[in-house]
This record gives structure tokens, C-alpha cells and sequence, in this order.
């Protein structure tokens, strides 16, 4: 089984720096950017170099040490990390484990600020971003070793989005279940929806199993219900970008039309996240907001124009799936089913 | 309210020629092709420069005439009449115009073939295309003129594909029934999914509406279920390619799956087409057969390459929606509901 590059790396001591996968230049070309400035990590964030929740978590966390390394002389470190964490949490509205891995700096910091030099304090906030990232690595093979058993040999399995090695740390969330039934020895056949407007099906997921040998074949997101019909999908498996305290996730545009399909044709669909996407504090996913992106996402993005000038267009990045469509959700600590705000808490907790 | 280019036009007497909108160049260029060869009108049916069922149907017509002027002297009329009408039947499977166009020229002809000059037979078949032609035109209106009350003042409709008087002679089906509701004066919305792969939606849909100056959103496929969810749509009306006995419509492919959505949204789902649409030979939709098109119209269709080299790919053109999700299906004799065969008899005869 191949490896895939890495998607974000900090290189260096804390004076160092980041270098990801520019994810919006795959499949046709696998290019690294170096990102010195938090401002860089913020660009790269917005504009989709680094996704999915997990791998946007850990890339904040490693903006705020380039945040701290302009720390000017004699200025407040406290209004600094303050300046720098806000700062970054404007660059994606949906993901909650950005608001996450920022308040886990934040709070990591909070104690050493007024004390430490600013070198080492940089190389304090450099170590607890490097534990986020080592704790999602583990956290994605936990999600593996849960999930695996769910996929049976000879069975086929839908995905939307990406929720891979690219969307985190390195293994995934939803591929991670896909990954371990794999080197578990079952062969199986996934399909990826192509995920419109950015297609992160096609040129991310398609890409991450075919370098993983797992046979996948890729479909537009509008053949999904056909592909259920004819009997060749046996549970669907997403990742997520917030998990309401009832359940309700937030995930990719389609993934709840994915998860009515799927509740159509007698298929369980389930989500597999860390612990981190959960938000307690939201009762239900009413409250999760939605980003909306540039409508030229859809009319121009794939290369050339495909809808005319001036056309109106709607593009939601995310929807939210009840809870009630969804037949477990599969964290690094166990698999949550039913869906339930007293089960999620009884396995979270 | 702007008129939209003609479709298709036959230019000059019995040995004149085609000319058609370039469907595929829409909606950045208004281009025009002149096909002087039966073989340049399989070409255009086959690579969708002319697409939509009616307009297909009518294509063939026409591509019959082109077909009759390369009579070789002293060969037979009826040998080169079924040489060109089983050509033409092979440049599309699904569409049942098609075939019934072929099969009414061919009938047309038959008591002629031996009997008449070539000059004097070309033109009575050109009569005959032209007489499909006018009777489509004739065919929209009355599927808008049956159509258009379901649509009320301030609603929300989507509609999948393009269904328009891109697809027709003229005006369209489900798009007729939106231009005919504009014409009694409402005002409502309508979203238009982009429809992957080759995005008709996007770029034929979207233009047809904006010309007309009906408020049209686009979206993406995937978005479909969001749109519903947000309560924005009150029915959808989509054109169909081939409807069995029962009722069971093929129609492009994502037809299936919005059909599913609408049923959990409690919204019901109209079709639109003319009765030439309708194959009383099968009894359900599984007879149907479904056109696969080229993996690249996925990977490659849109101006670059969105996936890996090598990317196994499923691009069914068409799916299956059956009979009991449909609310009724609108014909140019009157709206056939509940979409029974007993119904459908009575309606078409």
C-alpha cells in the first residue's frame, strides 16, 4: 500500500515554518507551499490549500506559533495571542475544530504569557501544536480500528467529499474506516461523489484510495440514488465538520441529500469525526452556521465559464443531516449508535 | 420577454440543409452549424450539439431528408431510406423520438418509395419533417397551456436538465409550463440544478430563464436536498426521455434522485412530454435501455482535468424514475395523475 504525501508539516525549530499540500492543485499536480506568515495560514485556509475539519484544526494551531514569531519587542504577548487567534478564526466559519485547536492554544498559553520570553514561548505554543497534529494521527487510526469491521468483504461503500489522509493529520476520518478494512485483507468497492462545486471527490478522495490500491470508482454526486438502486451500496460513510449536542452534522454540501438517499434505499449511513467536531454547546444543528462561498466557485471554477453572465447562484459549503438519518457516528473512542445527546455524551465523556 | 435563438431550422427547399444552435458552445458562444450530411446530423445527435428528446426526434427527421438527397442514381429508394434511418436510430438509445421520428418518416415514405422521382420524394418527406417540426412547436404550448396553473404566485420550482426550447422546436416542455405561468403574469423562482456531467442546467437552463427573464437561482446537483429543506420549493417539473406503460420516466441522469428528495420534502414532482415521448412496447422502466457516455465527459468535460489519470468511472446518461413518485405527468392532451396505465391510455388516445 502506497503512502500519500504528507498534507501539513511544520518544519523546523519554533522559528520554522509550515509546508502543506496546495490541495486545489491535485490530482494534476502535487505541490507544497511554504507558509511563513500567520496571514499565509489564513489565505491557505480560505481558499481551500488546507480542508477538512481535523487538518484545518492543526494548521491554525501552527498559524498561531507563525502569529507569535512577530511578536514585536515590547508589545503584549496576551494581546498578540488574542490579535492572532481572532484573526484566524475569520478564515472558515463551519469547522468547529478550528475554533477548537485555537482555544486549546489560547488556553495553553494563557498561564506562561506574561512570564516566558517570547522564544520560548514560541517554542511552547510549537509543542502543543505538534501534539494536536500527533493526537490526530491517532486519533484517525482509532477511527480506523473502530470502523473497519463495518465494511464486509465484497460489500460497496459511498463517500462524499473528502474525509481522507488530505483532510487531516494523515489517515483520515471516513477513509480511515475504509483504510483499516483494507489492511484488515477484505476487498471491497468504493464510489466517490465527485462533490461539486470544488470537487474534492474527484480529485482528492479518488486520488488518496487509487495510491491506497482500494478500488474506487468515481461518480458525479446526481448518480448517487442510481448507483443505491441497483443494489451495489451497502452503507455510506462521510466525515463532518460540526457535530450538534443532539447529533445533527454539519458536513459538505450534498451529504445530507446523500443521507436521504440513503435512508431511501435501506442503506446505513454514517459519519465518522474525532471527538473535536463535536459542539456540545449547540443544542441541535439549527444553530451550526452555514458558509456561503463565491458563486464563481460554480459558474467558473472547474477550468472555463459554464453558466452564463450574471446568472444567480446559490452555494451553501455545508449542509446539516439530522441525527435521525444517521446510523452511528464513528469517533476514536467508539461508535455512537443510536444517535442519541445521552450516548454521544455517555462516549465523548 | 426576449426571444430565445431557434434550435433548429431546416434552410432552402427539398435540397437544402440543416442549421442548429451548438448546444455544446452554449452559453459563452451563440454559434450555428450547417449540417449538409446525414452523417453530420448522426454527429451532432451523438455529441449533443442537438439534444433533448423532441429536438432529437426532429434532428433524425431531418437527417432522413439530408440522407435521401445522396440517392445514387439507379439504386433503390427503399434500401437507402432504411440505410439511413437504422444509421440515425445508432446515434442515441435512450430518447424514444428518436425512433418514433425514424419509424414516421419511414412510414411516411413507404407507399411512395418505389412510385416517386428522388426530387418529388425528398420534398414529401421534407413536408413530413417539417410537419414533426410544427407539430412539436404546436405540442409546447399545449404541455404550457395544461401545465401552467400548477405553478402559483410566489412559488419555488427546480427543475433538473434542460427541458427547454433548447430541447424542443421551440418553448419546451417542463421549461414550457414555467414560460407559461411567466405569460398568465405570476412571479416565482426557479432553481436550476447544474446537471453534471455536461451541465445542461448551467449552461442551457440558466440562459434559457435569464433570456426570458424568469428569476432563475443556479445550483448544484448536490444542493438539490438543501434548497427543498429550506422549504424554497414548492413542486419540480423535469422533461423525460422515454416513459413506459406504467409510467416509469427515464430522464437524464440525477432525475431519479431528485424525484426521491421531493417525496421526503413532501413536494411533488411533475414530469413534462409530449406524447411521442410515451413507448407503449415496454411494460415498466427496466425494459428501458440506458446509454453510458465517455468516462472523459467526467474527468475531462469542463476545460481541465478533475481527476487522476487512470480513475475508473461510472457516467450512466439516464436513470429510472419510477411511476409512484410521480405527481402526473403533463402531455400536450392534458396532465395524466395519479400516473397509473389505465390513466396513461386514456389520456393518449
Amino acid at each position: 500500500m502506497n503512502q500519500a504525501p504528507r498534507t501539513i508539516e511544520w518544519i523546523g525549530d519554533a522559528d520554522g515554518f509550515v509546508r502543506l499540500l496546495d490541495q486545489t492543485l491535485l490530482p494534476t499536480r502535487v505541490e507544497y507551499r511554504d507558509c511563513r506568515t500567520v496571514e499565509e495560514i489564513w489565505e491557505a485556509i480560505r481558499m481551500l490549500r488546507v480542508r477538512g475539519a481535523p487538518a484545518i484544526g492543526i494548521a491554525a494551531a501552527m498559524g498561531v506559533v507563525l502569529g507569535m514569531q512577530s511578536l514585536a519587542k515590547g508589545t503584549s504577548a496576551v494581546e498578540r495571542l488574542r490579535e492572532v487567534t481572532d484573526y484566524l478564526r475569520t478564515s472558515r466559519p463551519t469547522a468547529v475544530n478550528l475554533f477548537w485547536a485555537l482555544d486549546r492554544m489560547a488556553r495553553h498559553a494563557a498561564p506562561h504569557l506574561e512570564k516566558l520570553p517570547p522564544d520560548q514561548l514560541r517554542t511552547m505554543l510549537l509543542e502543543e501544536a505538534l501534539r494536536i497534529e500527533d493526537e490526530d494521527r491517532q486519533m484517525c487510526r482509532a477511527i480506523g480500528a473502530h470502523g473497519a469491521a463495518l465494511i464486509g468483504e465484497g460489500q460497496g461503500v459511498l463517500t462524499h467529499c473528502n474525509a481522507g489522509g488530505l483532510a487531516t493529520a494523515d489517515y483520515g476520518t471516513a477513509l480511515a474506516v475504509m483504510f483499516a478494512a483494507a489492511e484488515q485483507g477484505r476487498k471491497f468497492a468504493v464510489f466517490a461523489d465527485e462533490t461539486r462545486p470544488l470537487l474534492q471527490g474527484a480529485r482528492l478522495t479518488a486520488w488518496e484510495l487509487q495510491q491506497r490500491g482500494i478500488d474506487v470508482t468515481l461518480i458525479c454526486d446526481n448518480m448517487a440514488a442510481q448507483v443505491m438502486r441497483e443494489g451495489r451500496v451497502h452503507l455510506v460513510v462521510t466525515g463532518a465538520d460540526r457535530i450538534a449536542a443532539n447529533g445533527d452534522t454539519a458536513n459538505k454540501i450534498g451529504t445530507y441529500g446523500v443521507a436521504l438517499l440513503a435512508q431511501a434505499h435501506g442503506i446505513p449511513f454514517y459519519v465518522a469525526a474525532p471527538s473535536s467536531t463535536f459542539d456540545l454547546s449547540l443544542s441541535s444543528g439549527d444553530a451550526i452556521p452555514i458558509e456561503q462561498r463565491d458563486p464563481r466557485e460554480i459558474t467558473h471554477g472547474l477550468g472555463k465559464q459554464i453558466a452564463p453572465d450574471g446568472i444567480k447562484v446559490y452555494n451553501p459549503a455545508f449542509d446539516v443531516t439530522p441525527a435521525a438519518l444517521i446510523a452511528g457516528i464513528i469517533t476514536e473512542k467508539g461508535i455512537i449508535r443510536p444517535v442519541r445527546e445521552e450516548n454521544i455524551r455517555e462516549v465523548l465523556v
